[in-house]
C-alpha cells in the first residue's frame, strides 16, 4: 500500500509542477522523491525509537521476510525495532525465518543485520514453533503490506503461521509498519484478495527443479493476521495497543 | 528406531546362522531381509486399512516430509493412509509440506502421489496456515522416526508447528507409524536428543548459496510433538486413541 502512495505522491508533485521543459520537472520530481526518502528515514527511526521499548535485555526477536532498510528508507520497519534496540545499547539476538519461496529472510533480513553487527541466526520456516518451544524467542516483530482499519494486517506468506505459533506460546506478536500501510477504506481482512504467484518459485526457485513436473502447486503471496493475534502495531506516531477499530480510529483521529 | 531395530534383526539372523561359507550367510541374509521386506507390506498395508476409516469423500489431507513408498516397504506409512483410502474409491486430495531443507515433500511424497494418481497440492511449509483457514485440510497425517512410551513423537524438524496450527484450526492431526517406532525405554519427549544437521543445507541447499558467507544457522533434525496434540496414532495394529501412557500399554499388552 504505502508504494502506491509515494507513487500518487510523484504524480502530484508532476501535476503541481508549473515548469514546463523536462530538466526543471526532473528537479521537481528528484525535490520529491528526495523528500520522500528523507521522511521515510524519520519514520522508520521513529517507528525504531517506539518499539525498542518493548525489548529487554538478552531476548530473541523472530522475525519473518524482510522488513528492513532494503524494503524502505535506510533502517525499514520490523528490522528497525531491533537496529534501534541495539544502538541503545540492549543485548539482542534476531532469529530469520528465511522465508520461502523467495527466501527474502535469508538472502536480505539475515544480510542486514549481520552487516550491522546484530547477532543473528537463520532458520527454515518450519524451525519457529521449536524455537519458541526451546524459549529461544521472547517477542516476534513482522512487517506489513496492508493493515484494515479493525487491524487486520496482510503480510509475506507464513506471518499468520506465526503469529499462531506465538500465541500457542505465548509470545507478544507485533507489526510494524508505517501509518500509510493503513487501509481504512477496508473493513476487515476478508476484503483483501490474496493473491496467487508462479508455481515455478517453488517449484524451479534457485535454478534447479525441486519438484516432479507437472505438479500442482498453492503459492499465495501473503495471508492475512487477524487483529485478535497482534499485540500490537508499532507505527511512527507510536503503538496501537490493543489492536482493534477503535483505537485504530484513535490515531487516525477518526471519530 | 525401526531402521535400527531391522539392521539388529540381520545381526541376529547372522548370529545364529549355522552355516559357516560365505555364500550360504548371504543366503541367509537375503532370507532375512526378504522377510522384513514382505512384513513391512504387510504392515504398512495394515496401517492404511487402519487409517483409511478417518478419511471422508472430498477431504483435504496435510502430509510432512515423506512418509511413503520410498521410505518403507511400497506403501509407506503417513502415505499409506491416502493410498489405501484412493484404492477403496474416496475421493481426497494431499497437500504435501515441501519440508524445508531437504524438501522430502517435494521431491519424494509429491512423485509417490503423482505416480499413483492421487491429486496432490505441494506447498511451502509456511503456507500450511493458510491452506488450514481456508478451510481445504480436514485430517493431518504424519509419519514418525520415534514415539515416546507416553506417545510424544519424534518427526521431521516442522512437525510440532503444524501440530499446533492443526490445533487451532480445530483439525484433528494423526500419526502413522508401525509398532516398531516406539522405545518404550524411554518415558517422554524430553528424553529424546534433537541432532542438529550441517548448516549447509539451509544455506546452500539448491546447488546455490542463499544466504550470507558466515551467518549463524539453527537446523534441527526433528522436532517432538507432545502426545496431547496428536488425536491417534495409526499402527498396523490399530489406532491408538486417545494417545496416552495408558493406551499405549494396553496395546503393547504391559502392566
Amino acid at each position: 500500500v504505502n508504494l502506491f502512495w509515494a507513487l500518487d505522491r510523484m504524480d502530484g508533485a508532476l501535476a503541481s509542477a508549473s515548469a514546463s521543459d523536462g530538466r526543471a520537472l526532473l528537479e521537481r520530481l528528484l525535490y520529491e522523491a528526495r523528500s520522500i526518502d528523507e521522511e521515510d528515514r524519520a519514520m522508520c527511526r521513529a517507528i525504531g525509537r517506539h518499539g525498542a521499548g518493548l525489548v529487554r535485555p538478552g531476548q530473541g526477536i523472530l522475525t519473518h521476510c524482510n522488513a528492513g532498510g532494503l524494503a524502505t528508507a535506510e533502517y525499514g520497519t520490523a528490522l528497525a525495532v531491533a537496529f534501534a534496540a541495539h544502538e541503545l545499547g540492549t543485548p539482542l539476538r534476531v532469529f530469520a525465518d528465511e522465508t520461502r519461496p523467495l527466501l527474502q529472510g535469508a538472502r536480505l533480513t539475515a544480510w542486514e543485520l549481520q552487516r550491522r553487527g546484530i547477532p543473528v541466526t537463520l532458520i527454515c520456516d518450519n524451525m519457529a514453533a521449536q524455537v519458541m518451544k526451546e524459549g529461544k524467542i521472547q517477542l516476534v516483530v513482522v512487517g506489513a503490506d496492508r493493515i484494515a482499519s479493525n487491524g487486520d494486517t496482510a503480510n509475506k506468506i507464513g506471518t499468520y503461521g506465526v503469529a499462531l505459533l506465538a500465541k500457542a506460546h505465548s509470545i507478544p506478536f507485533y507489526v510494524a509498519a508505517p501509518s500509510s500501510t493503513f487501509d481504512l477504506s477496508i473493513a476487515d481482512g476478508s476484503a483483501i484478495p490474496i493473491e496467487q504467484r508462479d508455481p515455478r518459485e517453488i517449484t524451479h526457485g534457485f535454478g534447479r527443479q525441486t519438484a516432479p513436473d507437472g505438479i500442482d502447486v498453492y503459492n499465495p503471496a501473503f495471508d492475512v493476521t487477524p487483529a485478535e493475534l497482534i499485540a500490537g502495531i508499532i507505527t511512527e506516531k507510536g503503538i496501537i495497543q490493543p489492536v482493534n477499530r477503535g483505537t485504530i480510529k484513535q490515531v487516525f483521529g477518526m471519530k
